[in-house]
């Protein structure tokens, strides 16, 4: 199985989506191509939500506002799942989530393996295919391409010294840790989903059993579920990630709070 | 074959698809997932539409308001077809039509078979998935799980009535019917597409072989394709699933003639 | 393997997909469901430019403007390829390239096959589907279930002439060529992506080892990656496809530079 994520919207997956085809018979599933236009931060957070739920698969991510620079091609391998895309932190925080990792996860990098892909070997056309001088489509040209080669021929070909390369250094990426204490928790907005909805980085069990907390100093109601308060009204609730998420029933809470990704906030209690 | 609808947007099916990829090796085909937010009507509109096109399937739907709120998971047997989703009614208009219901469907629900989930048999996790706390993701954490359970034990399980239990009610959800005489309909609208065009209530076979008509008084050519009035003029025509609508070539009869769902509409000839 | 792309948007595309599993055990690829719609012109250019990257397939097209009209239903057989849709240009690029075509290419139309589906041995009803009576989605009605059965019967029967009908006139569309001197090169603008890049039809190898040209007489850098030059700044570019583009480092190019499909471009070195 090979599963596909990009930032590309409409028409150029479906490019991605045939060269795999060409070249391998694996079955291919979206992931998403509506990430965040090359919002690396946001796209890594959605990826680290999502993978996990998969059963062990090759991974091709593409979120590459980088691509045509000298940024590295990159294979991770974590835990019994691979993934290929570009050398700039978009692929790390699932890598640690697929390789063991918790939502209180460490920097620790030992547990999963990054190889940098240094020959074409991997991506070298079939002859029916048209041949590309583009610089700006690696999803199409090498990424794709790199995904098949690494399915087809299983995980063992990571260690042909020809084709891939170990790298000890890596871009890497981490999300802020909460401040969790007797009465209160700070944190800050990490992303907004599509129902407009407030993701925070302040785990769930903090509300759990309580009844309202303030945000940033006022009081909200704390709910199980959307439905718990009347349409349009603001609530505290754990998302389906596990993490503190500001709401609004049948709303959207990034009108409600006034808040954006980065914005510092603290609940108290 | 599992098939997957929801309200979901962006990113919230790709765990849907992984949930349902780890449990079972069906086909999976995505219905959409761009029903219209938490609108059941319009939802159970587009399922009776659509699903019918399919060959016997497990057709997985999460469009639930009231997630996390005690209304029931239901799997309804259908015909051929088996439907798994929320008790509010979204499923019962295609269950009506699956069963062999037309367009002119009956409230005799005595041909369909509505159980409810009353057990985590169905949905117990894979040791290597995450366990979540959500309350608010039944699509992943409990309607996933119970559609690739099925799917793959086979209907009779079913009868196990440690896990399921035959439900004699549950929530209904009916189309108004139209009012058809000698020389007028009246209806209303049911919905609109993303074409802007008004899907009516009114049945296509009133409009055949005429060649205008009023629509709430004013004079509508009547095309039996949107080519056959210039382009930005509107028209009545029969739409793909059989009912009159009001249309624009190459535009917005919902701009055109300034109705929106449940809005009364009397054609007369 | 049956792919599907037209400019349904959500919802219709469902019906296809449901047609096609009822008919046929072929895998099913999305190519896209958002082409402009009832755009032939920019349809028939993507279709050119991301078709190449398959296997050899079933490509189903439904970009339908005149859909219910007497335009005819043709089937095209072109290399190793075969595509299905209306008969009103928007295979005709994409037929020209799978069958050796190059980007130059001639209108030269003996290299594949036309043949117009004259019967409804193709479409007949599956007993349990449902029976249309609409006249405006042939998607689903006619080009569908014909995919399907070109499919499974392989490209011998569009030799059956009670069904297929071979055509030597049919609806053609060709993109207009660029000039390309010395000093310059003029062509048009072709279509805009949905990054906002305007995509010409001037070849990428005018600007090759170039570092600026003038654009309509404004002087504007060439960078190989939309990364070469600040955020915000346009830039000439080769895109993905080979052609010369004029785009803008996260941002719209079509803001930009003020220009539009069919829009002259002259660039001068």
């Amino acid at each position: 199985m090979i599963t596909l994520s990009s930032d590309f919207g409409d028409y150029y997956p479906a490019a991605m989506r045939g060269v795999l085809a060409a070249r391998s018979d694996a079955r291919l599933i979206d992931v998403s191509h509506a990430f965040p236009r090359q919002d690396i931060r946001s796209s890594a957070f959605w990826l680290r939500e999502l993978l996990p739920y998969f059963p062990p698969a090759v991974h091709l991510v593409v979120v590459d506002p980088g691509v045509g620079t000298d940024r590295a091609a990159i294979v991770i391998r974590a835990g019994e799942h691979t993934l290929v895309g570009p050398d700039n932190g978009v692929l790390v925080p699932v890598a640690r989530r697929l390789d063991g990792g918790s939502a209180g996860e460490t920097t620790d990098s030992s547990r999963f393996d990054v190889f940098e892909i240094v020959s074409d070997d991997a991506t070298v056309g079939l002859p029916w295919l048209p041949v590309s001088e583009s610089t700006t489509f690696d999803g199409r040209d090498l990424f794709a391409p790199a995904a098949a080669f690494v399915h087809d021929r299983g995980r063992g070909v990571l260690e042909r010294e020809s084709t891939f390369r170990r790298l000890a250094s890596f871009v890497d990426l981490t999300f802020p840790g909460p401040s969790v204490g007797d009465g209160s928790a700070s944190g800050e907005v990490l992303v907004v989903d599509g129902f407009g909805t407030l993701i925070t980085n302040i785990p769930g069990s903090v509300v759990r059993d309580r009844s309202a907390v303030t945000v940033n100093g006022e009081e909200v109601t704390i709910g199980r579920t959307y439905a718990s308060v009347d349409p349009g009204t603001g609530l505290v609730t754990v998302g389906s990630h596990g993490h503190v998420e500001l709401a609004v029933n049948q709303g959207r809470g990034v009108s409600r709070f006034g808040l954006e990704p980065g914005d510092s906030v603290t609940l108290e209690w």
